[in-house]
């Protein structure tokens, strides 16, 4: 057992041993729960102290109207933020005369726990009061993975060695105080007062608060019920507002005895729906919580763990807090897809508003590879999400000028909501991204209902718009100049490298599943030339490329431009909060892998010396100011050999909220980064690749690590595969006829229930030394840390 | 003599002869009047029907918030907008109970008039009040060129048939109320009273209201005094409070018996001096002006104007309507720049408020170089206004990392104002274009105290820049990636030609000029080594060329880019309010001249040949969508031979305004196109060519114009160029010792006091046939509007 300060590591659980209060905001974020609809941050019991409070429901938003010191054509006029919305966690207590406040009195233990095998947060408290009476509390906290709508808490209270009055007030709190935030443009705008009341009622099944917000006119509903567990008499009450509803409860307790409230909480939002149907949808959902009881919620919750542990576990041998850190990434990954059903994934799911809760790409390229393999149910669920948008996307295109859909950079409904073109707009690719988030979870599933549904509509709009955006040249080239790729420190720019090949893939995807489905592709007002032009185009796409250096150049040019400064900005990270645009635009300096993007993610475009020389060049420009770096290039570097360095990057990406070393954990979990956790271990050291019809493995391990294995669903069978240092055994289960062919290190073969197939593993020999990063960017390294265990 | 709607076309005047209610605003511009310290837009007396209200003190600002809807490093915070200060021009009438208004009662006769050599406003009355009251108002304006703190008007009534009582009310208004302004991001941004009083007093000599803007601590004063001539007995009385003073005069007239009033009125303000200060200052204004008397006024106004026409005076023969534009054009310049002394040339003037009342490159670009051929003394006074912001340039290049200054895109005060960096801050070539309008005042007047007190440091300043700005390539070769050159419709491209050469001339001529001056040069921190490395990157410069299609792109990569879809958006003019900067800056447009403003700038970069066909290729993608264009257009036009072309883009130029092409005349005329209808027809008719130390010429003229004299003040001398279809002569007045070289045609000549010199036209023959402009964009030709006559 390793003590990485106050968080020990374990292998099924996330333990805080004490309250650091400079690491509250942290701290709320790595301990919120959810379901993929409700969200509730690991605020404390009683409210405060807090950093930012935060209880959110899937896509319900306010509008805010986004300012321009110059309007432009097309630019969004309104923005969209998530709301924090009434408060149903909060239970005050007061001991005797002494609210409970752990930033008075004594405290003699504070113990946190976020355990990833029942999805409860515990906490334990011995605290002494100002007045002297010392008590223990013990909650558990949930959001049922079961019961979409419900929470529960579990209170209990008792006197250590002295009698004591305690009362408990249980409450719900609309419109919370919000913190002042920083300037930072990343953090959410607050919103004062977002939600209006319409009504409040109580009775003796529960209370009830119904409110709406002004300007995108979306109703919510909170509801609470208690029930209340105690030897001794008690009393109990309650009173509802507008803002507010509170339950108290009240008896005199002697050392021994014990006072425990249960508090089921229930939620229900809509656009569309009358007030009394959200208050008859919070009602039953109530209703169906007390039913199964305490008891029932936390039975099921382990239940559906279970179920999705068995099918998505990561073993880590030899580095226990990489072990940790991994199955952390899979539970919150799992929280935020969960139960998302047609709602998108923010890239902070729910565990804070950070980026104002809106979805990016990052959901369909580093989130739903993740749920493709273990809760594929789900991906094809936010993919639905993005198929309901489709009318805005295709309104947004007209906008534009352009035809088929273009989907948002960011947003939470549907509409695009960034203020910055060159880095929102401009960022098509995440229509190629849409795309082959369809056709992986199609080769995951072969579910061809999907395709006929809603996954050959997305393929053929977004195949529609790379035709507008796309031309020849004369040469017969295609190209699509002025735009920007994943890298964020450059952009509006010709030719990038991942666009091209990422909308080529669009398109012959496209193409392909037309071909596939000639019917649904008439309906969809596709013809035979029009498959034409998308293979055409596909097979004429320009890749720049830079003879000179033997690398691509990420965009065209590119390779050509001065470079960064590092020596001169070493202590200045990240970049942006100290550089203009204009000057990283015009250098070589990467915030994130682009490049290496599209060698791991369109591989068979490039050679394995391309890749290695790609990789030695990008290494050293590339600064990891984006959470959505370290796991590509910890996928590209065991690819090209650097396996050391892999585990270093796989270990950043899986550490960047325990450690939050983006500095900004606080606003929310950074979902693309624990997703790519996931990708790291397995398309890294295992070298999945899903990019043919065939699921690919070449697995290698670095030095330090004594075993990988994982699970992966594939097309109805799970696929367990055991990595040792010297050999890898392929297994299945699901069924005496489960069968599954793939490719280990370029060789087909079939695993069948009875028959697992077991291979050495190939030698992994880099072409090129471990190359540099930028000064001071050097990933922490993966093993120095273990060796402390 | 032409009538062009209700403007005759008349040499030396321009003339309204009705009231176009829907076309009030253009005729506020039009009809302005200014010295470049103090702006009177052209408003009735009586203040209403009003379209825009102005009265405009140079760089007399407010500032306001920037938003962002997404931050980012660099981006100026506070914006700087021309404030509407108090109004002295309001005057108004009762007749008998009726207040004069022009929408009431019957109007017989409205005609106003704007002289060229006197510099006054006129305005002719016959109008009937509601009361049957037939009265005649003659009213005369004028802003002092000779006392720049100085208004005056004089206002005369008299009844026609019936007696009258008449009642004036001459008033000073601070904070009028502001019209409701369109969401065209270039209108100014309206300020709700913006003024807050700090003092007000009235006396004997007159009234006095003091305000201070709130943000931008700035304190202003306005006076008024008044000398009444009737031959009846009249009252007058005087009222003034925080925000208002006024004068009553009233007196009962008979048929024959008239009233006037003369109003002086006197501006002034500070940020740096104190109230008492101020108010003594515009009471000494007042002082001087009472003591020339309006007669006093008037002769010295005539007089400063039969100095500058004497030297600066185009005559055009064979199109009358092209005459009156171009001296309409010459006056407002004149109005521009003749006081602004060390205070900025906005891109408007004083004449409206549009762009925030900012100053762009369009003053070095446009405005200097007729300035500096005709009044060279306010050239160098708007460098001086330059060189004196270079605090704040050093500070806005340090704070984007740069070395050396770097000048605002837009301001009225030194600091960068620009909310947009891509179309802002990444136009670095502003930078250059201040270097070049110090080398071209140099040249022009052989000023070296100039080069010594500003010039030089301004050189040095902006090459550093460049330096910072640029680097060299593997095969030795410079480039200056990721910027936005003159064409608003392609942004943050690599290696924009116009730019590169540019950056080039101002790095020799910072290494020239140090030369020169080593002392001086020494105390700015130049030595051997930094001037051989200006040399070097000079000459290593960069230019992308397009081999295949034989012309340069306009930057690296452009003529790959498709063309952009003309026939789709032939109705949607200006583009950039129907399509997004996306979808502009990727593919082949041109906002307005870039490649070609390169080809005439530096023309020796470029062969004939290459003009030529350069100018063939982007007059086809050339949509003139900014009154920048039409100009450069024209002179590029007439040097590769094109002279009917040319004359129907100095056609356009000059008919800018008065015709209202860009739709926007009401915020203010077009400085920089009123001083491109100069560049028109000298350098394109005439050939003028100052790149070098010898000024060239190199004169042709259109089928249709019979002659074009013009004069230009050369080191102490004024040369006048009298061109007519066969011939050209060149004399020089200003002494019989005056003397100059020049170049006609490539052939270097002496001209002398006595001895002008007399050559025939070079015949001027095409390489290409002309060109077609983008559908619906074709200049109106100047022939035919002229054949009307």
């Amino acid at each position: 057992m390793i003590d990485r300060g106050h968080h020990p590591v374990e292998p099924w659980r996330l333990r805080e041993t004490r309250l650091a209060m400079d690491k509250l905001a942290q701290s709320e974020s790595l301990f919120a729960l959810s379901n993929g609809h409700i969200g509730l941050r690991g605020n404390l019991d009683e409210g405060e102290p807090f950093a930012i409070p935060g209880t959110y429901l899937n896509s319900f938003y306010e509008q805010r109207p986004l300012p321009y010191a110059e309007a432009g054509y097309g630019y969004p006029e309104s923005g969209q933020t998530l709301v924090d919305v009434t408060n149903g966690k909060l239970i005050r207590l007061l001991v005797d005369d002494s609210p409970f406040d752990i930033r008075y009195g004594y405290l003699t233990k504070h113990e946190r726990s976020l355990d990833f095998r029942t999805g409860m947060l515990e906490r334990d408290v011995d605290w002494t009061s100002p007045g002297g009476k010392r008590i223990k509390v013990r909650t558990r906290r949930l959001v049922s993975l079961t019961q979409r709508a419900v929470a529960a808490i579990e209170y209990v209270v008792e006197p250590v060695d002295q009698p004591a009055r305690f009362v408990i007030q249980s409450e719900l709190v609309a419109n919370e105080t919000q913190p002042k935030l920083s300037d930072d443009p990343r953090v959410a705008a607050v919103l004062d007062n977002p939600l209006h009341p319409v009504s409040h009622d109580g009775g003796e099944h529960g209370t009830v608060l119904i409110h709406r917000t002004s300007r995108s006119q979306q109703l919510m509903a909170a509801a609470m019920a208690h029930e209340v567990d105690t030897s001794v008499r008690y009393a109990m009450d309650q009173d509802v507002r507008e803002d507010w509803a509170r339950t108290t409860v009240i008896c005199q307790l002697q050392p021994g005895e014990s006072l425990r409230v249960v508090k089921y909480l229930a939620y229900g939002w809509s656009s569309l729906r009358s007030e009394t149907a959200i208050r008859d949808q919070v009602a039953a959902a109530l209703a169906s919580a007390r039913f199964s009881g305490w008891d029932g919620l936390t039975k099921q919750q382990v239940e559906f763990l279970d179920d999705f542990w068995d099918g998505a576990d990561v073993e880590v041998q030899g580095h226990p807090e990489l072990q940790q850190a991994v199955r952390f990434a899979l539970f919150h990954v799992l929280q935020a897809g969960a139960r998302a059903e047609r709602r998108a994934i923010p890239s902070k799911g729910l565990t804070g508003a950070g980026y104002d809760g809106h979805t990016f790409w990052d959901t369909e390229g580093f989130v739903l590879p993740v749920l493709t393999y273990t809760m594929p149910d789900a991906a094809a669920d936010a993919l639905r999400w993005r198929h309901s948008t489709l009318r805005m996307a295709r309104q947004r295109a007209e906008e534009l000028g352009f035809k088929g859909a273009a989907f948002p950079w960011r947003t939470i409904r549907g509409q695009e909501c960034s203020g910055y073109w060159p880095a929102g707009t401009a960022a098509f690719h995440i229509n190629a991204d849409i795309a082959e988030a369809v056709m992986r979870y199609y080769r995951a599933t072969g579910d061809e209902d999907f395709l006929d549904e809603v996954g050959l509509e997305l393929l053929v709009e977004t195949a529609r718009l790379w035709m507008s955006l796309g031309h020849h040249d004369r040469e017969g080239r295609w190209h699509l100049p002025g735009v920007t790729g994943p890298d964020e420190y450059s952009a509006v720019a010709d030719d990038n490298v991942f666009t091209n090949l990422m909308a080529a893939r669009n398109l012959r995807s496209a193409a392909e599943i037309a071909a596939k489905l000639p019917a649904r592709a008439r309906e969809l007002g596709v013809d035979a030339e029009e498959e034409a032009s998308w293979r055409d185009a596909s097979a004429a796409v320009y890749v720049p490329y830079d003879k000179d250096l033997g690398v691509h150049p990420q965009s065209e040019g590119f390779t050509g431009y001065a470079v960064w400064d590092f020596v001169g900005y070493k202590d200045k990270y990240p970049l942006l909060l100290h550089a203009p645009y204009f000057q990283l635009y015009r250098t070589q300096v990467v915030k994130q892998a682009d490049l290496m993007l599209a060698t791991y993610w369109c591989g068979d475009a490039f050679t394995d010396e391309e890749k290695a020389r790609n990789f030695d060049y990008y290494e050293r420009l590339t600064v990891r100011d984006s959470s959505l770096s370290a796991c590509v290039q910890a996928v590209m570097a065991a690819e090209v050999g650097h396996l050391d360095l892999a585990y270093d990057y796989a270990y950043e990406a899986a550490l960047i909220d325990m450690r939050n070393l983006h500095h900004n954990t606080g606003d929310g979990l950074h979902m693309a980064s624990l997703g790519g956790a996931w990708s790291a271990l397995v398309a890294g050291f295992g070298g999945l690749r899903d990019q043919e019809d065939t699921l690919s493995f070449d697995p290698a391990l670095p030095i330090g690590l004594a075993g990988l294995s994982f699970t992966v669903r594939w097309r109805g069978v799970r696929l367990k595969v055991e990595i040792d240092p010297v050999a890898v055994k392929y297994s299945v289960h699901d069924g005496s006829n489960a069968s599954m062919t793939l490719r280990h290190a370029g060789e087909e073969l079939t695993v069948t229930a009875t028959q697992p197939v077991v291979r050495t593993l190939q030698k992994r020999r880099p072409l090129l030394p471990r190359p540099p990063q930028p000064l001071g960017r050097e990933p922490r390294p993966a093993m120095a840390v273990n060796e402390d265990g």
